[in-house]
């Protein structure tokens, strides 16, 4: 399988995990993002969305990390729901990661981090930064007594979430803070097949 | 059917306007967002994410607008995929939607609309904005030369990006920029048992 992505993006990191973690043979079609390579015409008649990650799986073009987490737990047979009621689970914070945590921490980290200082549009870090407390007060409170997301077992749900919280880069997330979802990630780093996203892929920032 | 919502959220107006178009029996359980309604225990309760749309349907309790879609698009047999690549384009309709549309308009709308001028942090509207002018690109693009976002039907795709879209308050969309979106959304607007969202929900905002 072919997976376009670079090492800052957390969504592309997602899918480069699950691949790992089910021992799938890939390979990594390297997007220069910061150079523009997600917004070529090129590109977009690959993903009309302008974005990472994209995954060729022989005649299918995936994208949408939740897409193609959804389709490698199929395939795979592994990280997927074990009934009707966990696949709703996983589809809910799939959704709640897209909605209110992936998208937000990948702005913010992005503004702290890729542009230049003078370039960073003043108050929208911390507004961000707010909300992002929210939603790590929501996963805190979730993963309090729990050990996975959705059921007993490590699911995509867990890899969807997780997606931009092991990059060392600052954007207002300390572990300290959040002993649940810190615990939870070390849970993920043990699994057999773990890697971190910078050694997954290359960085597209110079 | 019991739906807690309200007539401000789009989220919450995506499943009323699947109940109505399937002729699906629902009442409304108003829920008084300004009010700090979606924040209480018991409503965490129903949802610890503290958000509308919460759909009650006999056993189960639902949360999250695409997997409340997805479950209502399986029960009435209406709206759905009618293949698995129709259910992949529909997901990642859904997906893109949570992520870079209704996640920002909603963001927006609230700041300009219902927060007052004094506590609305600088600069943050015209930085929302300038992210859904690149969103509402990749939907005009997309829907140039088609009906539907997927297929060549509706499907709850459609009234999930459709959301925020018909809303009275200001947020920076302006239907003569975007002519494709513009005639989409009548197109809905022409399936029998279509609404608007305040015939549907009473206004929480006072």
């Amino acid at each position: 399988m072919k997976l376009y992505g670079f090492g800052e993006s957390g969504n592309a990191y997602k899918v480069a995990l699950m691949l790992e973690l089910t021992c799938t043979a890939w390979e990594l079609e390297f997007v220069p993002f910061f150079q523009g390579g997600a917004r070529t015409e090129g590109f977009k008649a690959l993903n009309e969305m302008a974005e990472v990650p994209v995954l060729v799986d022989g005649d299918l073009t995936l994208s949408q990390s939740g897409v193609i987490l959804d389709h490698l737990a199929k395939r795979t047979g592994r990280f997927g729901p074990r009934d009707d009621h966990e696949a709703r689970e996983i589809l809910r914070w799939l959704l709640w990661d897209n909605h209110k945590l992936s998208t937000q921490i990948g702005t913010c980290r992005f503004l702290m981090n890729f542009l230049p200082e003078e370039k960073r549009p003043p108050g929208v870090i911390p507004f961000l930064q707010g909300r992002l407390k929210a939603a790590y007060t929501v996963l805190e409170t979730h993963l309090t007594g729990r050990g996975w997301i959705v059921g007993g077992a490590p699911t995509i749900a867990d890899l969807s979430c997780c997606g931009y919280l092991y990059y060392p880069e600052p954007f207002g997330f300390h572990r300290d803070d959040w002993p649940a979802i810190g615990a939870w990630l070390d849970r993920l780093v043990a699994l057999p097949g773990w890697r971190h996203p910078y050694d997954l892929m290359p960085r597209a920032f110079l």
